[in-house]
C-alpha cells in the first residue's frame, strides 16, 4: 500500500514532492531506540551534549546550500529562509552558553526544621515529541528542540506536511553527528503521523492552529503527558495620540506584512487614536504601496506566495466577508492566483468592526484593518476583545504612557514602540492568555527547564534516639 | 427536588449529616461574583491581602472549637484534627511571610539588542477552582487555596462528600472577614459539582485519585486551562544493609500508619535488604503491634477508623489478594467492622510480590508489605516498578550512600533516613513521576508562581528614523 502524501509547491501550485509517513511499527521502533539511547545522553553529561550540538551546527553549515534550497522551495521565499538557518545556527550556540548554567546543581540547604536539609535533583522527561507548523518550517521544528535536547532529553519531531522539503537535507546532517542520531529524528507525516506520536512520547510541543492545540490538549490529558502549546494569534498594535506616526507606521507594516503575515506573532488588528486616526491610514496605505509581490522573481518584490492553499482560501474568505459588510480597501484587498500559486498585495482596510472575521479570527496574512478609538479605554477594551492573547504592540511618545496601557492587555507579550519584538527577544519569560496557548514558556530560562522535573531530597542529617515527631 | 446528599459517620457507619450542592445557577452566580471582586482583590494591593487573611487567621483560631469538632466528626480522629487547623493557621504565616519577595516585582534589565529592554509584569489567574479529597479535609482544601489568595486569585473551593462537616464552620469563619468573602467560597456537593466547577475557573488544582485526576486533566483540556494535579502514591522505602534498623523501623512504622495510611505520602511498600531482612520483619513487627485502635474512644489507641467505607472496601481487597496468593500476616491483616465503623489494625506482611494488588496499586491503609532485595539494583528496580511516582524514602548508614540510591528512584520528593518529610518541608519544589500527579509543584515559590501568568513587555528604548530590522 502506499502511504506517500503528495505535496504542493507554493509558487506554482505543482505537486512535485512526496512524503512517506512511518508505519505504525517503525514509529514504535523509532522511539524505542531514542528512549534506549536517551539514558547514554544524559550519562554523557552536559559538556559532551554541548560539543554534540555544536558538532551539529557544524554540519548544518556545510549542508547549508541544500537545506537552503529545500526550504525556499518549501516557502517560496528566500531571504526568511536564510535567516530560518541563521536563527537555528544562533539558537544552537545561544543554547550552548545558557545551558551550564540553567542546568547547575543547586547546593544543599537547611529548612525550616533544624535537622533536615532540602537538595535538589531534576531529571530529563526522556522523550519529547514535537509538532510544528509550515510557517517557519525550520525554525520552529527546531526552537523547543534545542533546549529538549540540551535538557538531557531524545527529540522526535514531526514537522507539517505542507513544507516538509527541509526534512531530508536536515536529517542528512543529523547522521553524520555521532550520539545525535541516536536521540533526535525528524519524521515525515500529516495528522495521524503526528497524533500516533502523542501516543509515544513523554512530553508534547505543539506549535500551529488552535483548533489542532485543542486535539492535542485532550490526546495529552488522556496520556497524562505534559503539553506545550504555542498558537494563533490575532495580535493588536494601540496606537495613542502621543505615538511618533512615522515610526508607529513603520513598525507596524513590518510586524504585519513580514514573512507574508505567516507568523504567530504578526499584527492583525490596528486601533488608532481618533485624533490621528486618518493620517496614520493615509501613511501606513503609501508605505504599503511601495511593497510588490516577488513574483515571478525573488528579486521582483518583498511579498513572497501563501505558503498553504487552505490558508489563501481562508485569507480571501475573511477579505470577502470585510467587503460585504462594509470595509473600506486602501490598497491591496485580493488574493490572486498566479501560475498556480496564491498571492496577496499588503492591504490597508478601515471602516471596519468586529463582526468581521478579519477582526476576530485568525488571518495570518499581509493585512492591516485599523479601527479607531475614542479613549484610551475603549482602545484596550477592543484589543481585548478577542479569544486570542498572544502578544500585541503599544505606541506612545513616552515608554511610561506605553506600559501603562501594556498593563491592561491581555497577552504573553507586548512590544513597547515596536513589533514583534519576541522574533529577537528569547529572554522574556511568557504565557499566553486565553486560546493563544497552555504550559510553560518557550521563552526565557523556563524554555529549557520545562524539560526537567524537580525532584526534592529530604535529609535528615543527625541520627537520634527517639523519632522527633514522636513529641 | 431535594438535592441533599446523605453523609456517612465514619466511627458509627450512621447517616447523621447532609449537605447540599449549588444549583447550576447559583454555582454560575458565585463564580461572577467572585470574578467581580477579583478585581479589586488585584487592586488593594499584596499588603492589603496578607491583612485579609491575618484577619481571617484570627477568626478561625477564635472559632477553632466549632472547626475542631466537625473535623473530628468528618475524619473520626483528633489529633490529627487538631494538626490540621493549625497547619491551616502555619500555612496563612507562612505564605503572608513568603509572598512580599515573591510577587516583588522584577527589575527592567537589557536584552541582547542593546536598544530593546526587558520587563515582566505577572497577572493572576481570575478565579481558581480547588477541588480537594477527604483524607485531610482542612488541610488539603486550604494547602493549595492560601497561595492562590495571596497570588491574587479569587478561588471557590469544592471538599470532598466524604468528609464535608468542617465545611459551615469554615464558611462561618470566611463571612465575618470583608473583602476575603467576597473572594474565598466553598461550596458542597459531589462529583457532578466538582465537573461542573471547571467549566467555571480559568484554573483547576485537583487533588484526590489517580482514576478522578485523569478526568479532571481531561475535562481542563477541553475546557482549556491548566491544571494541577496531586494524585495517588505507592510510596517505597528502601532499606539497605547499612541503615540503623532501630531508626528505620520506627520511620517507616510511622511513614506507614499516620493518619491510618490515609495519606498520600504514606509509604505502602518496603523493600530490605536480604541480610537484614528478617530481623527488620521482627523489629517492625514488634513495634506495629503496640499500637492499639482507638475505639471505643479516642483515648483508646493511636490507630483512628478508616474514613472512607468504599476505602474500607479497597483495603480488605487487598489484603484478601495477598493472603490468597501467599502472603505471610505478622499482625494486623483484618479490616474488622466494629459499631458500624471500619478499623484496621497496623498490619505487617512478608512473603509478597508485584503479583499482588497490596504492592502495586494504592492501599491508603496501614499496612506494610515487606520484601527483601539481593542487590541495590533489585531494591531500586522493584521500587520503579510502579504507575506511580509520588515520594520514597531510603535508610542507609551514610546520607551518601542513601542519595545514590534515590538519584534512581522515579519519584517527585525522597526522604533520607526518614519518612513522609514533605509533610513537614514545603520549600522543596517537586514534580510527581508517572500517575502520581501533573503540573506545577505545591511546594516551594512555584505553588505561588504557577497562579500567575508572566507577561513580557520588550520596551524599545531609542528613537530611531529608520526602521532598526531594515540593514
Amino acid at each position: 500500500m502506499d502511504t506517500s502524501i503528495p505535496i504542493r509547491n507554493p509558487r506554482n501550485g505543482k505537486i512535485d514532492y512526496t512524503i512517506t509517513p512511518p508505519t505504525e511499527q517503525q514509529l514504535t521502533d523509532l522511539c524505542g531506540h531514542l528512549r534506549q539511547h536517551q539514558k547514554q545522553w544524559v550519562l554523557g553529561g552536559l559538556q559532551q551534549r554541548i560539543e554534540v550540538l555544536q558538532t551539529w551546527k557544524q554540519a548544518i553549515k556545510a549542508d547549508q546550500a541544500e537545506l537552503l534550497e529545500a526550504l525556499i522551495t518549501d516557502t517560496g521565499r528566500k531571504s526568511e529562509s536564510i535567516l530560518e538557518i541563521d536563527s537555528l545556527i544562533s539558537g544552537i550556540d545561544r543554547w550552548c552558553r545558557l545551558a551550564p548554567q540553567l542546568l547547575a546543581p543547586e547546593a544543599e540547604r537547611t529548612t525550616a526544621i533544624p535537622f533536615i536539609n532540602l537538595q535538589h535533583q531534576s531529571i530529563a522527561y526522556p522523550l519529547v515529541g514535537v509538532i510544528s507548523p509550515w510557517n517557519f518550517p525550520l525554525l520552529l521544528s527546531t526552537i523547543d528542540t534545542i533546549p529538549a535536547l540540551m535538557a538531557g532529553c531524545a527529540v522526535i519531531v514531526k514537522p507539517s506536511e505542507i513544507a516538509p522539503r527541509f526534512i531530508q537535507p536536515l536529517i542528512k546532517t543529523i547522521s553524520t553527528v555521532p550520539l545525535l542520531r541516536d536521540v533526535l529524528a525528524y519524521i515525515e507525516g500529516a495528522a495521524e503521523t503526528g497524533a500516533n506520536l502523542i501516543q509515544k512520547v513523554d512530553l508534547i510541543c505543539f506549535t500551529g492552529s488552535v483548533a489542532t492545540g485543542k486535539k492535542v490538549a485532550a490526546a495529552a490529558a488522556k496520556q497524562f503527558i505534559p503539553a506545550f502549546l504555542e498558537l494563533g494569534g490575532k495580535d493588536a498594535a494601540i496606537v495613542l495620540e502621543s505615538a511618533n506616526l512615522e515610526e508607529a507606521t513603520s513598525a507596524i507594516l513590518w510586524g504585519s506584512v513580514v514573512n507574508n503575515g505567516q507568523s504567530c506573532l504578526s499584527l492583525e488588528r490596528v486601533y488608532v487614536a481618533e485624533s490621528i486616526f486618518e493620517s496614520f491610514v493615509e501613511q501606513l496605505t503609501a508605505k504599503a504601496q511601495r511593497l510588490k509581490l516577488a513574483y515571478p522573481t525573488f528579486e521582483d518584490g518583498q511579498i513572497g506566495p501563501i505558503i498553504s492553499a487552505s490558508q489563501a482560501e481562508i485569507m480571501a474568505t475573511h477579505l470577502e466577508d470585510a467587503r460585504y459588510k462594509g470595509a473600506k480597501i486602501h490598497c491591496g484587498g485580493e488574493v490572486e492566483l498566479l501560475e498556480g500559486g496564491f498571492w496577496c498585495l499588503p492591504t490597508v482596510l478601515s471602516e471596519v468592526n468586529h463582526s468581521m472575521k478579519i477582526m476576530s479570527e485568525e488571518t495570518f496574512g499581509p493585512i492591516m484593518p485599523v479601527m479607531a478609538f475614542s479613549s484610551v479605554e475603549e482602545g484596550i477594551r477592543l484589543a481585548n476583545d478577542s479569544i486570542y492573547g498572544l502578544s500585541a504592540a503599544v505606541f506612545a511618545a513616552s515608554t511610561e504612557e506605553a506600559l501603562a496601557v501594556a498593563a491592561d492587555l491581555e497577552a504573553g507579550a507586548i512590544s513597547i514602540n515596536d513589533a514583534g519584538l519576541t522574533a529577537f527577544i528569547h529572554e522574556g519569560e511568557k504565557n499566553s492568555f486565553k486560546f493563544s496557548g497552555l504550559g510553560g514558556s518557550r521563552m526565557g530560562a523556563a524554555a529549557l527547564q520545562r524539560f526537567r522535573r524537580k525532584k526534592a531530597l529530604l535529609v535528615k542529617t543527625q541520627s537520634m534516639a527517639d523519632p522527633w515527631w514522636f513529641k
